[in-house]
């Protein structure tokens, strides 16, 4: 196989340092990723696979951090999007696809009896802050310590940009610490607005970490009992789960769910839905953006929806999630090296041993990708509907050789 | 002419308000238009021109509240953002479309040197707040009172959601009024990161105003002077008064600027770009988003710049804007009504005589709404390259028997 040449990828990267701060900069920076030995940009995509501008071919399980739950340009939902882009996008008024939508949402979360739309995670994740606040009318948001609910300053985790304030009633806890969240709901009791937790822990840097037994139902339990709204931010693993939100495997119910990567398949939306007693909050918190009534990406929604539900997506995502699983797990113990294969099959990550570095797994994915097949070494990774047994199969045959060469290298 | 009928997207209202807090929320919110005579919902859209749920054609002049600026579905643009997304649009990576436009704005903004990208315009009026305070290790921000800069916390125009913290260290000053800017940077000397004002005040419920002469060049001497970052919100005006800035014509010169709206013609995407001191700062304030990366509104955006330098649009939306204007004053003038017409000619805004409430207005622009011209009587209005004599002929048609209405109805 020939390993890849990433030239025009470095030399557009080269470019961009002069005209872009950082060149590349958020989640797909190159820092974050491998540098100099992975694509920096890519040209098209297909199923389950990319192309770079440099044409080295990827056999994908980032799916564009998420959104790609069917696989790279859905014929059908790509055919529902351009239908609508016909008509046209953007307009005065929302369509009635946005009515659909909602109802449709309404209809598959089984405690939300209301929806609203954004483009990014962190608009909804944000403005169920504000929701839970204005609910309330208590300030203090509970947190867990290393979770990602977006960029914006109360939750960013870059050091820069923001000030004390932003930051002044937001109180973390660790996962699956019942003992601690209870501390904080005791310590801070009559002035605390909402929790926010993801579904699982899936942390950038750090292994997922499924929920204890009782953890998410306690501070459910809790929040009912102090009059706390409880946030899910099903950004990342919402419709991956489960079709109704991820509290539906997991045991538990908030009173909000954010959802966005992939409800659409790509196509930029997000939603928040919420219980019925929220709903006279969430009228009084201002909420608009220029394109958050585009008709576009929610035809893509609906279609996302119906494909997601008539094909049996969830079970068939489990599916393959299981296969690469065994495979990455008995390629460890042909080698003798120990990992952790964590988090939920459809989005799982893996780590070596007792390694906190990285530094191994970021050889494995150099040679994963040097033989054609993109994995991230410090972020979960995402299965999706176009990856068929044969593309696992593929993956596996890598997984043998780069375990040998994260053997040799240390 | 038939009268409009709006039975369907009454119909489609009132299934909303079940599922959805409001209904509709936000900039297209019924409320803040004119309920039971106006469409609430749309269906498509062309050129200057679209026809709601019901079948009623509009002559538009809100032009999607700023994004459309050569018209509906353009065809070169369409076709740009159709041939991308055959290839893809959201993947792991950037495309080189991102670097192709930073590239160009960076060429076409004269003071900046570099260039980020997100959805919508509060996603860059924030992160500029960040920027400017990361720059300074300072942390007040000063704004002009009554001016939209998206609906985040800090600057929200709705009641709801935001808590002190919020705007703790948020200051603001009458627009035009120089003395009382002087006033606040002599109160917070030493303590004030950045100033945030629009190319000229175009507030909802409101007149527009043109910036009095030295006041926009005062604030930027004073920042200079005082090492304040000086942030233009070029959201709504962007390419509507020149290519490269509004503030080109206005004789000032910031050091940030946020573009939005009709940046890609209706495409979602919003970019901020600055002076080369603020990179190093902008490189450290974490900005991300999950399809901020996506290539289909980068190339509509690459397009629609193509087309407004090529085809003169700027200049065009002048001359229809001027005969728009001058229609309406002559109208004005035949009815004995005292009009304020404001603003740019590009989005010119209308009010009647000395009164506050805008209830003349509101019969005003639902007569023109009857005659199938469609306006808004509580925001600036849109006019955009697809606006021909022709169609500003019709709507003086229109303006003639809606000036006779509005002058009967009090």
């Amino acid at each position: 196989m020939n390993r890849p040449d990433f030239s025009k990828s470095a030399a557009l990267f080269a470019r961009a340092l002069q005209v872009i701060p950082g060149g590349i900069y958020g989640h797909t920076s190159p820092a974050l990723a491998l540098p100099g030995t992975s694509p920096y940009y890519a040209a098209r995509a297909e199923g389950c696979r990319y192309w770079d501008v440099d044409g080295n071919e990827f056999l994908d399980f980032m799916c564009a951090y998420g959104p790609i739950v069917l696989g790279y340009n859905h014929p059908e939902v790509e055919e529902a999007a351009a239908r609508q882009a016909r008509d046209g996008n953007c307009f005065n008024h929302p369509t009635g696809l946005m009515v659909q939508l909602a109802e449709r949402l309404v209809s598959l979360v089984d405690f939300a009896s209301w929806a609203v739309f954004g483009k990014n995670g962190a608009d909804m994740t944000t403005w169920c802050v504000q929701v839970a606040r204005e609910h309330t009318e208590a300030k203090k948001i509970l947190r867990v310590a290393g979770a990602y609910h977006g960029s914006h300053a109360w939750c960013s985790p870059g050091h820069g940009g923001w000030i004390d304030e932003d930051r002044a009633h937001v109180h973390a806890f660790p996962w699956n610490d019942l003992d601690a969240f209870r501390d904080l709901v005791k310590k801070h009791r009559g002035e605390i607005a909402g929790v926010i937790t993801t579904a699982f822990h899936h942390p950038a840097f750090g292994d997922s970490v499924m929920a204890a037994p009782g953890f998410l139902r306690g501070i459910q339990e809790t929040c009912r009992a102090e009059g706390i709204v409880f946030i899910l931010d099903d950004v990342r693993s919402g419709f991956r789960l489960h079709l109704g939100g991820s509290h539906r495997v997991l045991d538990f119910e908030p009173d909000l769910v954010c959802f966005c990567k992939a409800l659409a398949n790509g196509h930029p939306i997000s939603a928040a839905l919420g219980r019925k007693e929220l709903q006279p909050a969430a009228g009084r918190v201002f909420l608009t953006g220029s394109y958050w009534n585009s008709a576009v990406p929610m035809a893509a929604a609906l279609s996302t929806l119906i494909v997601i539900e008539r094909d049996g997506v969830i079970e068939r995502i489990g599916k393959v999630g299981a296969q690469l699983r065994e495979g990455f797990v008995k390629a460890a113990a042909k080698h003798a090296l120990p990992i952790r294969y964590t988090g939920h099959d459809s989005m799982p990550f893996m780590s070596f041993g007792d390694e906190t570095n990285f530094l191994r797994s970021q050889v494995f994915c150099r040679e994963m990708m040097q033989c054609g097949v993109f994995l991230h070494p410090h972020h979960n990774w995402f299965l999706c509907a176009a990856h068929e047994s044969h593309d696992i199969a593929q993956a596996l045959a890598a997984v043998d050789d780069a375990m040998a060469a994260a053997k040799a290298a240390f």
